[in-house]
């Protein structure tokens, strides 16, 4: 079997790295924009060939892993050109406009959109680990578009990383991810911000700021181009949970400007609520499922 | 030497068990509004034996750490009872208002103000451990105003945790921290509230979610009747990072819905910026300055 890895950052190349582990008869295939990747893909073993576009008819599987914004369009240039066997399954954080857009390709039942709920603040080839999808939640979106002989050929493909398989509609997808994984990294990104802006000394920040604040702003180290791609396909969900987000942030201030500390402590009382569900998780990313 | 901890918590229980790790021959009270705290710091022998009133003017230091707005009426009350020699000290997360209030005592020069940056999301006696504040920051607010030998002496108590020490007027301290901590905290617990709002089911919290939320919304476990009080006693500060916070999240709000993708990528880019400070900052936690 031949199986293609476009794009090949922390997600793809953990892909590849997870399939080099797992499946070793596989060949391995790879393209990336960026020729410093592909060249450190191979270096690193990450795959052992590069892809070329005329490659693209002999491929099993063709994985799909670059900027949300981008994956429309290759997508699309990968079904046209795939054998009528072949897989194409993208691994993107968004699925809605995604799904909308190529649900009149001809070969849409090729198509499988999938979103592993797996991922690092760090990116590039040298950040894939063959393990960074093992015990995560997989997603499959809109599975009963693609053929069910080639949503068994993706599932026998990740069967070794025992991931929780969960299915859902694309657009359901999105609004879900607007509110546990998008706000949070705006929220991130916009208090690193803030903090800089005041502080004009990296050395006060450092002396200063204990781990909380370094979990709080974790997610501002993140992939610029990667989550600038995200808010733009997900505009109008992001644009929702911000706006609830921003609402009670200016609850909490008008709270605190009237000094009504029954209210804010009750409302601290509520988050607290999020305490099982934050262990649960933690425990999932140390233990597995 | 006669040690007291007045509020047995996380922070208190910790040092207390840091003195008899690191200084077995002191004898260490104790004592705790909650009586369940009180009983369970004798169970674990955070402390040796139970402080009564009548006992202060027995003590050679008293380490009040109990929530900040409780604790100008109980220093200002130990001031009064200990003898001339007896070191009080705090370890509360705001100054200002308490070194403030605190100014005109007889003796104020026996206070001295000081946050250890340490903490954890958990409370109460049973969160306690004696290496919580090795390797940490510890700040000394407005110092010139104790009393030069109690200073050395509160020095010497910490000098086996490897503190690095930095001193700071009590108004600048509140002001950082307000950014570098109490914005932090606000964040969380807003975002927790943001997504418990539109998720009704636990569950697709916790199936969709990965580390990245777990690490943004971690600090919305925290205390809510010590932080209340923080931001009760560090309103004005908190307010001013507030609406900086506020007000970036709408600038960035209207950059997304007029689809300015350019300039979202640049604020990430520049939010990418805390990236070595965020990394020193975990470097410090996981193995000291």
């Amino acid at each position: 079997m031949k199986v293609a890895n476009i794009g090949l950052g922390l997600i793809g190349g953990s892909f590849a790295l997870s399939l080099k582990k797992n499946f070793p008869e596989i060949k391995r295939y790879g393209m990336d924009k960026n020729p410093e990747h592909l060249k450190k893909a191979l270096e690193l073993n990450i795959i052992g060939e590069a892809l070329e576009e005329t490659d693209l008819h002999e491929m099993d599987v063709v994985i799909v892993s670059i900027p949300v914004d981008k994956a429309n369009a290759v997508i699309q240039a990968v079904l046209d050109k795939v054998h009528p066997g072949a897989l194409v399954m993208d691994m993107g954080s968004t699925k809605g406009e995604l799904c909308s857009a190529i649900a009149q390709h001809p070969r849409r039942n090729q198509f499988l959109a999938a979103h592993p709920i797996a991922g690092t603040e760090f990116s590039g080839p040298e950040a894939a680990f063959s393990s960074l999808f093992e015990n995560k939640t997989m997603i499959f979106c809109d599975m009963e578009a693609t053929q069910a002989d080639l949503v068994d050929l993706a599932k026998s493909l990740i069967a070794p990383l025992e991931m929780s398989l969960k299915y859902m509609g694309s657009k359901d997808h999105d609004k879900h991810l607007a509110y546990v994984s998008h706000l949070s990294h705006i929220s991130s990104f916009m208090l690193g911000k803030t903090v800089l802006q005041v502080e004009q000394s990296d050395k006060t920040i450092f002396d200063l700021a204990g781990s909380g604040f370094a979990s709080t702003v974790r997610l501002a180290k993140s992939n610029p181009v990667t989550w600038t791609a995200i808010f733009k396909e997900n505009q109008n969900e992001v644009l929702q949970a911000l706006e609830g987000y921003i609402e009670n942030l200016k609850a909490f201030q008008r709270q605190l400007e009237t000094q009504d500390y029954t209210q804010i402590q009750q409302e601290l009382v509520n988050a607290n609520e999020l305490k099982p569900i934050l262990n649960g998780i933690l425990k999932k990313e140390e233990n597995g499922n």
